[in-house]
């Protein structure tokens, strides 16, 4: 099936290509599904408890190699799912949100790589999370959803690469939560992945960005439409869910950037209103960014996945973060980008120096970028020769 | 009555010496309140029309020389009120909220100079704002009431400066909002400050501090309780302006400080409750920090005071910030502290830049801390010689 799978939708994406302004991209890619429910299928939470059965939804780009040995995981961040790259239709506006990294010649190339991307366990974009069924009660979760870790979220990919047929991916790569997920990978599966490519994360949740999700969860509580979580079937949080959007989005810019992109200007008026509208054209992206979210966007996985997070501390998890690395087998590049402020470079730099203290192969690279957290999503050239390089230079050691 | 009122606070103030804790304080004090209902003194709005009559909640401590040339005023920031220093009551927990500043012998020595410090129009803690009754209708004004800047707060000061029989100040001191309006001050009344100390603040309101204060407004004009701002006598939007105070609070602290002072310790627990409850002790200080406040401030004032910020743009009123200080007469200190990402030293470097290429006497200080912008309410050690050898050496060169 997999095969099949894979040459229907190459064709579909030849058929996009021909559109012409799809060359070097994937073109038109389907989202799969692959639901776990056999025996010894069961995700084991690290909270406690067992989910059972769960589906993953997942895409994939390229073609697995007969030795199997080209495969690719991208993790993603928060608000990240399953589509990283191509378009869902020829007249789809928008690309995967790493549409810049994966393809035809780029920084993960289509050409030589097998690239699997899987809505994490929890999420709101076809993998199971609190608005999917409870086979319990045959009604949405809501908060009757168990926590999820991102310990759980990877594990629910290694059964993905199970069901895919892949023992030993060549490298995983993702940024921010992607990044932690990467870590989590190298040490909880060190035979699973020969590459790692941790991007603008951290060994554990800062102090800062537990704060700012705090602020995040409490406004979407406070949302009376959230009603405990079981809002599912009449009005959605909508608002709350906004304000957290919001001030995440914030997190995720730096100061320069926000003075380059929008400055002081105001929206479509000479002078102040001297009301409560958006004057600024800050406010107007800011209010539009925390509307669209809510089109797309569970309010209860936003509460998980920012718990997932916040929960994310590999040196309580082992004692020291250097015997978090110490049974790691992969080979590491860790990249930091020098304004971001959730991310600072020095929490990457905790990595490679615990990395480096159990000897184990680790490269550091900080991006020099003024894109803030964000970086990652958008500074291509500055990323993608030395992700290929590293790639290309590892796939010449990978053994199982 | 001036001299009275003075008379009189300073003997409380000696009987709460007595209890021996308040020593080197300025001890028990009252908030006066004034009235401006003369013709006169109807306050011209920036926004357009006059809000008349207002009132102003204030407090002064030490004495007022004859010479009246020893008047010191205090510009308070977001939160702050006209309680700047001592206690109202002799077992009254907290001090005014910059008492550390405020005393004999202290940075603003009340044995030398009479320092005074006034709620801003629009505030919620005495000052006419919009919870006051409008005399037009007789309820609470609401959102009726008109759009405040940081110049109408300046000129409804200088009204208060007639009051007290003060024609120049010797000095006008603030930090964030306080020191915008320090910068004011300095501009649109030339002569009525011989000293001018602007802390942690910026010549125009950064884009990220717009940013912030836009989630804050939409968190609470989000909570049903707000009612269009027309909420007075009912159930208040405490949730709404709760998340703003925890969003507004992260910004006042540094990812250092932080760290420091929570890292990612429990609350009262050994282990993750996997719930949404506060696991974390930066949790439980946002939630409280928020709760708290909705305890003691107007979120229709939070919204008025957030705008008036945003809308402070000296460039923006002046076309440079070189034109803008050209007429100014008031001799600068300027300070910056080190780990404020909210105002981060350049925004003061910028306006001592300006200060300097149109030839007018300044000085820049830069506080090594890592506290982020509440610095400027906590580095009493670092910050109280130099702003104290500035307005000593300053008073000499005071002149009508």
């Amino acid at each position: 099936m997999t095969d099949n799978r894979h040459a229907a939708r190459k064709e579909i994406g030849d058929v996009a290509m021909g559109f012409g302004d799809d060359a070097g991209n994937v073109g038109v890619v389907r989202t799969e599904h692959v639901t776990f429910d056999q025996p010894g299928q069961e995700l084991s939470l690290e909270g406690g408890g067992t989910l059972a059965p769960f589906t993953l939804a997942y895409e994939t780009y390229g073609t697995l190699n007969e030795r199997k040995d080209n495969a690719v995981l991208v993790t993603h961040a928060l608000s990240g799912d399953a589509h990283v790259a191509g378009r869902h239709s020829p007249d789809d506006k928008r690309p995967g949100w790493w549409d810049m990294m994966i393809g035809p010649g780029k920084g993960l190339d289509t050409e030589k790589y097998f690239v699997i991307c899987a809505n994490v366990v929890g999420g709101c974009s076809g993998s199971t999370g609190p608005s999917s069924e409870n086979p319990a009660t045959g009604r949405p979760y809501g908060t009757d959803f168990p926590m999820i870790t991102i310990k759980d979220m990877v594990n629910a990919q290694m059964l993905l690469l199970d069901h895919l047929g892949i023992d030993k991916l060549l490298a995983a790569v993702g940024g921010s939560m992607g990044g932690m997920q990467v870590l989590e990978l190298a040490i909880s599966h060190p035979d699973r992945a020969h590459l790692c490519v941790p991007l603008a994360t951290a060994a554990r949740q800062p102090t800062m960005a537990i704060a700012f999700n705090e602020v995040g969860r409490q406004a979407i509580m406070a949302d009376p439409n959230w009603r405990g979580g079981h809002y599912y079937g009449g009005a959605l949080p909508a608002k709350g869910l906004s304000v957290a959007r919001m001030v995440g989005h914030i997190t995720y810019l730096s100061d320069e950037a926000m003075e380059e992109k929008f400055g002081r200007r105001l929206q479509d008026i000479h002078d102040y209103t001297f009301t409560f509208s958006a004057d600024f054209e800050v406010e107007s992206y800011l209010r539009h960014q925390g509307l669209s979210f809510t089109n797309r966007f569970d309010a209860n996985t936003y509460l998980y996945i920012t718990r997932a997070l916040d929960y994310f501390d590999l040196t309580r998890q082992h004692g020291t973060l250097v015997k978090a690395f110490e049974n790691v087998k992969a080979r590491f590049l860790v990249m930091g980008f020098s304004s971001d402020w959730l991310h600072p470079p020095y929490q990457l730099k905790e990595i490679v120096s615990a990395l480096r203290a159990t000897h184990k192969h680790v490269s550091y690279y900080e991006v020099e970028s003024h894109y803030g957290h964000d970086a990652f999503l958008l500074e291509r050239e500055k990323m993608e020769g030395i992700i290929a390089a590293f790639l290309a230079s590892g796939a010449k050691t990978y053994q199982r």
